[in-house]
């Protein structure tokens, strides 16, 4: 029930996503007065989703703590619910985001050795593709969150993205060691010395990001939500100024014409829709969120996301590169020492 | 002498500013032996133009604490004495930023209540223009230091982008009011009930940039340079993109021959160098730091900034707002409230 667009895109998006995964089923949680005509019209998606009549739903306005504290029979809630008991294995949502942090954190718990679980979203780069991390869950991060994000990214860049070695760096404003605030000092430090095994590369700047320097880039969410939004809103211009340009005169109209495949085909590639589902990483189960003014289309790719999350054992393997760091987790000597 | 292709480009740059500013003459602190070739290729800046023999320069690789104890005699820190004796009405470099700071802060001191210069830079929206600082000069900046880049944002805004009001954002996670960390929120509350008459927006997102909701953004220095960086580097993958697109096929390079004057305006109206030059605000003296990478238009950009700053007094505008604040500076009841 979540998103600008619920129910409806939901299940369409649905729709799509059964071009491209398979063996898949979905449980449904929301108004099944809403839900089920949508399920008549889709028939391949009524084939393989079990809808749980749930009437309760959180507002996109609603504030976290409140959301968790009085939506405990919400679709949302019921939702993550079902990771937790195991019936799903994971959860997509295009609602209220701090309302699903706060309830998926409240309920899956994060991993063990995991402080704080983080939002990770794949970009596209001159080279391929990146995955950077937090975008947004965690306003102030001290060094230790930023080398968990880090281990966290790793795993997500060789599990999902299927790199054998991926390259981590860490977003500042320098590439130079004596650059940047605490944080992201002693985080690098942590990582430049520590025995985790992770290709470090060391700093990176906001330009990186497009140019696809590393694998995986860290940085607290406070920058990465604006590095994000930045990232979005630069996308939205240029295309805006690319159509005012093709439509500038008849020659250009004429141009376009002739170069419109091409250019359709770019603009696929570069469509924010391919990119939605965003992953909660960190957290005892999957849980990814779809944009909120998210299509189905772009509700489509969150949940293949999820399924992609499950399917390549993601969090299973941050589990494991945990238990790596010391049987006391993340806490051990060298981590503790970056604090 | 400062920049990668220093001292062409500098002579380069005046020279294609001269087009563009009348009635300004320039002072070249440099080696004299490579710059009077190049004053007897560009007459016209010859003309206007007097060399100051000076041997030592500032590498870019310089820590600015060192080159502000040994670069007296370097050409950097000459113009900057320059300004500050009133032989010069401002500085343009395009040499190691840290350094230029570093410099300019000692020799010129900040303007009276300001307690740390910023860095800003006009970038082109969906609606016209916006000033963002800073973009680098503060790593980590407390309410305070936000409500003073505002004030000194808004009469850049007036003077230089010649509007009447404009309007002023700061750089946030989400618009809602609890959104964001610490400083935010207090420089928010304090912009809110100020006596300042500046036209407070609230807070604005990464893509706010782009969109041009407000006409001034404030940011500390390590979200504004990622933020700027991500822009360019944004823009960088999407031209790449388009330019493959254009020639992936014989129709699409037909129409890209078609749409190519429609193209380069495209190109020209978003081109960095038109951008280039980024202000040190809250100085007593105009300083303008163009791009170390800089070629002649784009230095010819930063020249013409720093004749804007002079000619529009901007700060003498600062000066004026930072008296309204109280007769004791910023640091008044109000915002001494917001530490």
């Amino acid at each position: 029930m979540g998103g600008d667009n619920a129910p409806d895109v939901v299940v369409e998006g649905i729709n799509l996503a059964l071009d491209q995964v398979s063996g898949v089923r979905f449980l449904l949680f929301g108004r099944e007065q809403q839900l089920a005509p949508l399920l008549d019209r889709y028939r391949r998606v009524g084939l393989v989703t079990e809808i749980r009549d749930t009437l309760e739903t959180v507002s996109s306005a609603a504030k976290p703590s409140a959301a968790l504290r009085t939506g405990r029979n919400s679709s949302m809630r019921r939702s993550i619910d079902a990771v937790a008991t195991g019936e799903a294995g994971g959860v997509v949502s295009a609602g209220n985001t701090g309302a699903l942090m706060a309830m998926a954190k409240f309920v899956l718990k994060t991993l063990p050795g995991v402080d704080r679980p983080a939002i990770a979203t794949v970009f596209p780069t001159l080279r391929g593709r990146l995955v950077m991390l937090d975008l947004g869950a965690n306003i102030e991060c001290d060094a230790n969150n930023l080398v968990q994000f880090a281990v966290m990214g790793e795993v997500f860049a060789r599990k999902v993205l299927g790199l054998e070695k991926p390259s981590v760096g860490i977003l500042n404003v320098g590439a130079e060691h004596l650059k940047g605030n605490d944080a992201v000092k002693k985080a690098s430090a942590i990582l430049q010395d520590s025995s985790l095994s992770i290709r470090f590369h060391g700093f990176v700047e906001g330009d990186d990001i497009a140019a696809g320097t590393v694998d995986v880039i860290v940085t607290d969410g406070f920058t990465g939500n604006i590095a994000l939004k930045t990232i979005e809103g630069t996308s939205r211009l240029l295309s805006e100024y690319l159509k005012k340009a093709l439509s500038s005169s008849p020659m250009a109209r004429m141009g376009a014409l002739l170069a419109s495949p091409a250019l359709r085909a770019m603009h696929a590639h570069v469509d924010p829709r391919h990119y939605d589902g965003a992953m909660f990483l960190g957290l005892n189960g999957v849980c990814v969120k779809s944009h909120g003014g998210t299509d189905a289309l772009g509700f489509s790719s969150a949940v293949r996301v999820a399924v992609e999350l499950i399917a390549d054992g993601v969090n299973e393997g941050i589990k494991q590169d945990f238990v790596c760091l010391g049987s006391d987790g993340p806490n051990n000597s060298k981590m503790a020492a970056g604090r």
